[in-house]
């Protein structure tokens, strides 16, 4: 089984080589390529997203990746930066289905801006479309305005766009998940203004047909917004596109109080996927030592799970991150009075002690 | 001066009486004409925005709004919906700015979902451009798709547009509103993905360099729909798009806790506005007597000072509100042990009395 390590920038070589460690003592035939990802891969290839990266992307069974970015490059040209890594690599390998767990973690609960009782034992599964929508549909640039508000302006203009298979599969694969959860998907769509969210809304609608075992409500992205600051323990699965799930993915994960513990997966259709903490780069962090490898590690046992097949490995990890937990091991990041602060490498260690 | 009260659905007709009744005491000469909107309108007139509210609404100097909506308009056509009333409205009468606070009352501070030490004393102030974005952009629609991942399939689309003037004026509003609070600007985009807010971010900048006593920052949608819930009184004024805006104010309201005390005003180029609570129709509690007319008293409060120029009006009307909450006067969505609950109409009442 091959995989591609991508560490990318800021703290994504220290989590990486953590959840490296961890994947190293199970004693799997796994073949790890590294290469460089985003900023890295512009100062050391010229581009974020070089060919041998994508090649190897390609070739791999799945890929593990760290983060990208960095105020530094904030000055280069669209193409260049490095966020494109991660949008093309998207594009390349058809991952048009992103899971992000939001889960609050029994030791963590008090971490949360929510109070307590209102994260306690928090499970949501957003599912959020990831090649599609505003993020790619074309035409999009500059050009002088022909009409609205002011004609013969400059202007800038993106496209938004849904085709019906691209939301029959997604509406799928999310029904399809509901059915090994609590059997309840929540459409989140802006049906009330746009032409793009009432034909999501419509074919959701006729996906569901075929799941008459799993609930589902369909809900506008504003409220959505709001219920899942009100009573996120109502959700279950979430479903929506790539800019609302952008959005309300973020939302959800910071609700949780542990982004750091909180990783994901991006899937193809034949379940080859990406797999990356819900956090970002952290630059301000970078180098110190004090990120929390944690969303990395978890990444790495969904990995094991959905593209590897190796459900057990999987499990062995998760079982081993509650008992650092357990234990009161704590990065920085989640630390408490009462708990014991440690280093990304030694949370690392403590894990695949666990393991 | 003239108002148009548009009542519409729902709880509207109930939290517009106890407004009415509020500017009626104030011994100001305002002439008030109600006319129906949204599905009331529809049931009257076969349209929600039928061509004599709308004129009423253009005569006005000011529009205070109620609220639409109802499950039952549901199946009807797109043109003939609830919404279509308030989006026609907002072109109509280009009412591009929306301001929209979101307000930690002290009193209500434990009604929030956020630990009360995060929200004590939250005062942000959202501005939404309200008349551009994907909400209005043409071309939209059904197609077939000539390219993407499925040509040949059916598909949807929208377009999102800012033209410059668009994006400088909205900006020059929220420079000049932070130069009456803390002298901050929070300008939310998503650069890294849209043509069109990177466009916008470029347009903001520059029409910062007018605003030098004002500090400026830039921060992506994701990112600030994470902040939100993290850290909500790092910002003071936020502004944004029309569909980032929509999401994210009512994000912020929810935050407050009390969303049924959050005024907004949208308004147009010569500072006439459309005034209505933050909150909907809800029409699970309409007739029920239940429903807090606060939002829209505020919102009342705000016409009298951004519209109508009477300013004491506005501040008298303001601190009658502070004063029944201090009297501990709650209607059921605010109430909390040790407060008296009271109907819609006991709290229209009370602050009549306290004006
Ligand atoms: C970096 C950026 C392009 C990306 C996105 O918007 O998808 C990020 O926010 C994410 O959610 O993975
Ligand atoms: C009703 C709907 C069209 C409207 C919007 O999206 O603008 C509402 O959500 C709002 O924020 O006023």
């Amino acid at each position: 089984m091959k995989i591609a390590v991508l560490p990318g920038d800021g703290i994504g070589t220290e989590i990486i080589a953590e959840a490296v460690k961890v994947l190293k003592v199970l004693d799997l035939p796994l073949e790890m390529e590294t290469a460089p990802v985003g900023g890295a891969a512009y100062e050391a290839a010229g581009h974020p997203l070089p060919e041998a990266t994508l090649k190897l992307a390609q070739q791999a069974d799945a890929v593990l990746f760290g983060a990208v970015g960095d105020w530094k490059y904030d000055k280069l040209e669209r193409a260049l930066r490095p966020e494109q890594a991660i949008l093309g690599l998207r594009k390349a390998l058809g991952l048009f289905a992103n899971f992000r767990p939001a889960i609050c973690y029994e030791q963590l609960t008090h971490a949360s801006s929510l109070k307590p009782e209102l994260v306690a034992g928090l499970d949501i599964l957003i599912i959020r479309e990831l090649t599609g929508d505003i993020y790619f549909g074309q035409p999009r640039g500059r050009r002088t305005a022909v009409d609205g508000h002011f004609p013969g302006s400059e202007e800038a203009f993106d496209t938004m766009r849904y085709s019906r298979p691209e939301i029959e599969r997604i509406a799928h694969v999310a029904f399809q998940a509901a059915r090994l959860r609590n059997r309840k998907v929540t459409s989140v769509d802006k049906a009330n203004v746009l032409e793009t969210f009432q034909f999501w809304k419509d074919v959701v609608t006729e996906v569901h047909a075929q799941y008459p075992d799993v609930e589902l409500e369909h809900m506008y992205v504003d409220n959505a917004a709001m219920q899942l600051v009100k009573a996120p323990k109502k959700f279950d699965v979430v479903v929506t596109g790539n800019m609302f799930g952008d959005i309300l993915s973020d939302e959800a994960a910071m609700l949780t109080g542990s982004i750091g513990m909180l990783p994901s997966a991006s899937l193809d259709k034949n379940n080859k996927g990406l797999y990356e903490p819900s956090h970002g780069s952290a630059p301000d962090i970078a180098g110190k030592g004090i990120a929390n490898p944690l969303a990395t590690i978890l990444s790495a046992a969904m990995m094991l799970k959905f593209s590897l097949h190796q459900p057990e490995a999987a499990a062995r990890i998760e079982q081993a991150v509650q008992a650092v937990l357990a234990q009161g091991l704590r990065t920085a990041d989640i630390w408490s009075e009462g708990t014991q602060k440690v280093s990304t490498r030694e949370m690392g260690d403590a894990v695949v002690a666990a393991v």
